[in-house]
């Protein structure tokens, strides 16, 4: 893989922690405890909402919701670093299983599990 | 934003939804609720494991993981392709608000938040 | 605090855990982790299902979701006993918070967060 | 089941909610999002602890953390009065599952799912 844009990100992030001597807590243990936290806190600005309202979030609200997007991402590259785990091609690999699970014409309009067809 | 590989697997997605007629579901307080159950997807294969354990995972585990950091990628791209969010764009907006949150000097070796400070 | 049905129930969680060895994995860290796997769990029974839908289900779905509740409890009380805490007093004592922080006059039919008043 | 002390919990928690027209706002799916970003602010609490730190939180963390486990025990009293569920219940239900599951002698001292074994 060429350097992406994913890539960079990643590499940055490795500096920000190797600067400040957090490697030490960045198991990926530790940062999937974190990376949990930070999906409930964006989870968090929408437990009240209804469906409706979740699409349509005024300015203020769209930056916090776009910040805590933000740390998820992270997190999540620090873990891939961590696991030298490729974000892009794993994800590939996954979208390809899911095609196969999720045929269009089975599972169209439905919102069940593929263990549950 | 040229058309990077973000943006190519957000697309992907947008079109595996909409193949399915799943826009219906992917409301971004579902959304949230889904990357946060795969969230503790992961979390899950490191519960009972100590930390040097979680560096160094046998192969099947390590594939079963890399799968989870997928799918929690996949629901994070609908999230931002449903709130109009620049993943890669925000994220190095939050990486310089941290910049300056988290000063190398301040906080080398910490693991405090930047409110404990 | 005399027996009660609570502390029997943690009682028998640590001798369930006792005999199986398993106070060793049972490190509150470790159980955090656990209860949250546990709320998620319960999470993705309710998260393509709309609001309507979240009070009326049907009778398999129910016994499911009645055992994750089951679940989360369990996990809550082998913390109470790992930490000390009695559970039954810390929840009364934080109900008494509650009202002091939310005054029915102030908060009524809003379900905005203390700190945002 | 005679007015145990969790019943009574459960119907302050009830009376607290409909003085403020919060019912409105605590459906299942809700509430099931509520309890699980209050168990991820107890996990936040241990994301860089190590296990024996853990053990030995000091008097203002153990006074945060319990209150986190207060928050979680309220959303799931809620949770089984919108359900209709018996805590108790269904808890010594799930225990005498979990009884059958991880027979002594079969688990002892592993920390495997009942599913791989």
């Amino acid at each position: 893989m060429e350097d992406s844009e994913v890539k960079e990100l990643m590499l940055a992030l490795r500096k920000f922690a190797k600067d400040r001597d957090w490697e030490q807590f960045h198991s990926p243990k530790n940062l999937s405890m974190a990376l949990s936290v930070e999906a409930s806190e964006l989870l968090e600005h929408f437990q009240w909402m209804n469906d409706q309202a979740s699409y349509a979030l005024g300015d203020a609200k769209h930056q916090l919701v776009s910040y805590e997007v933000a740390d998820i991402f992270i997190y999540l590259l620090r873990i891939c670093d961590q696991l030298n785990i490729d974000l892009v091609d794993i994800t590939r690999q996954k979208m390809s299983i899911n095609d196969q699970r999720y045929p269009v014409d089975k599972v169209k309009g439905s919102s069940k599990k593929y263990s549950e067809y």
